[in-house]
């Protein structure tokens, strides 16, 4: 589809105020990369934002300007489309901490070096907080919606419970309040790849050669296990060799699923930075927000007017629908409006990005009430 | 307790003829490092054969040498214990392919520097193969039982099913008769961390300084997660602070969980050899008892005689409880005696080390019969 048909545009907006972040420090000049799909209607009453993945951005249906790719939930988001953008105004920002155009680690420091690790470590409260002052850029003082999956679902949680009313609905898919001791272990393993790779150089890698790509190679791969099921790769490889009759007896990748890893660990370094990586997963393991707020999970949507809905998947491990049972309970203690439904999907945490026909038709119902 | 009381021996034995490997080649003057815990008896009817797991060794009941820490079975092995060695003589010898004396990539080739990488890709039952050839050394036709968890477990599988007239019970505790795509996976993000460190060299590391212990001490912390449960992880650290009382916004150890995960790294590294578990990883993943079996997992059993005991845990989701239940059907259909339980723990997959009563009274009650 071509960009005309999507009203699609792809910009950056440079804030016009310090951003404040939740470390303490403040932020001049903090860009946001983002892209639009649709049209604000006159009373700029429907937009919705979409927030992204940890791994994601801003290109929900353009093509990735790395890779190459389709947008990363084009097949969810267009004319007629589950969220319809002939009828809704879909805004998705690159997260604060990001590699593709907003502020984070490899942009330039007021000494115009990159940040680098001088970068402050943010939250995803943060992340939200530079997206609420881009909806101000934009004129909109209320979204119809803010939606997002995994990380994505964070900073709609986020923003339901600190700005609420600026949204009248919030979608939270394949998510959770906060992140466990497992989610913080796994992340660990991946900061500590990246760390113990020689060519970080403390974070001071840029324009240093290709940077501390067998880590984040390494921390990709780690990661990648936990977005899928044990059930889904034994369905796509199980003991499966790869282009060969029998074993090597060597330690090349003898089966699929070693030479899927290794691909999906190298093209990860293709188009993210190391520092973002370690930016953005050290700001999901501080996610909690219940202890944003006393300690009682009810006590963030006090406040809140919007209709909640959450989704979970059988199969996800990494945020199993026991997670978004807890902040239903939450939601439900709160007095708020909430539906919740778990549903059977192969893929594990990854299928809130692939086809599940039965998510579509949440999505599609919950945005249309 | 003393090394006499318990009868206590450790030793090496140099194998008198060479070991011939699953890949085709075979191995001169292999040597196995063992111990022994008991007595051998008169007709040389009460031995049991011990398998240790991945990264433990023949030190069953004696303090590490390296760590000085209590042997990794002493709370089971012993006189008057579940594995009363004042009945049985108990032998375990550290796998081929390990470094705690036996013959691996760390030991002299032929040429006088160490193997590293030239050392031959090994399976599991070649590390049997080199503990029966231990056995026909200490004139012992047949054990009483062959014992083992995790790798172990698949040391025992493989044992009874290609040595069937060798031992008279099996027990197999928290293993599998395959390796999965998830396993396969988590075990090349290990290698492929080792693999990343430039010290590593190829494998080529030895005496020239401390060797690939940054990706070893990655790989470690990637396996140490799948060794616990998720709720394990959280009870025992949830999101509580290492020694502070507030989040320091940087990137030191501020969880509890990462500070674990940091020390059971580096503490491995001590006392593992990285290019071990190259080969022992390689081992495990090349494992598939059906395979080697005319890809039928009964097959594999057809002509034992042995009592088989399968014990796997709630809380396992490395080698979950279907893949003892897969064991237990091909044992059914090959007609063997067999029990197998379920027991409840909330250690994971690593209950099998720690104190479980139920696990002893399983053990105790198979042992006696």
């Amino acid at each position: 589809m071509a960009a005309a048909e999507l009203n699609l545009v792809n910009d950056t907006l440079v804030l016009p105020a310090p951003l404040p972040l939740d470390g303490g420090q403040s932020l001049e000049r903090v860009e946001i990369a983002y892209e639009t799909i649709g049209t604000l209607n006159a009373d700029r009453s429907n937009a919705i934002l979409l927030f992204h993945a940890l791994t994601m951005d801003q290109h929900v249906v353009s093509a990735h300007p790395k890779t190459g790719k389709p947008g990363w939930w084009s097949k969810s988001v267009g004319p007629g489309k589950v969220i319809d953008t002939s009828r809704f105004y879909v805004i998705c920002a690159n997260v604060l901490g990001g590699c593709m155009g907003s502020t984070g680690p490899a942009s330039p420091h007021a000494d115009g070096k990159p940040w680098g690790m001088r970068f402050p470590v943010i939250t995803i409260r943060d992340m939200v907080r530079a997206q609420v002052a881009l909806l101000d850029a934009m004129g909109i003082d209320k979204v119809h919606a803010v939606i997002g999956g995994s990380m994505g679902g964070m900073q709609a949680l986020s923003f339901a419970a600190n700005w609420p009313e600026r949204t009248g609905a919030a979608l939270v898919i394949a998510s959770t309040a906060r992140h466990s001791a497992q989610n913080i272990a796994f992340h660990e393993v991946g900061r500590q790849a990246i760390m113990a790779d020689p060519k970080w150089e403390g974070g001071d890698y840029y324009g240093a050669g290709k940077g501390p790509e067998d880590g984040l190679a390494v921390a990709r791969m780690a990661a990648h296990i936990t977005y899928l099921s044990e059930a889904g790769l034994t369905d796509k490889f199980g003991r499966r060799l790869q282009d060969r009759s029998a074993k090597t007896f060597g330690f090349d990748a003898d089966f699929q699923v070693e030479s899927y890893l290794r691909h999906q660990g190298l093209s990860f370094t293709d188009r993210f930075d190391a520092n973002s990586y370690l930016y953005i997963t050290r700001a999901m393991d501080y996610f909690d927000l219940a202890e944003e707020h006393g300690g009682r999970l009810a006590s963030a949507f006090a406040t809140s007017k919007a209709r909640f809905c959450l989704i979970s998947f059988d199969t996800d491990w990494l945020y199993p629908t026991a997670e978004s049972r807890t902040i239903a309970h939450a939601l439900n203690a709160s007095g708020a409006p909430v539906s919740f439904v778990e549903l059977s999907a192969p893929f594990g945490h990854d299928s809130f990005l692939l086809d599940v026909p039965a998510q579509d038709r949440v999505i599609a119902g919950f945005l249309n009430q």
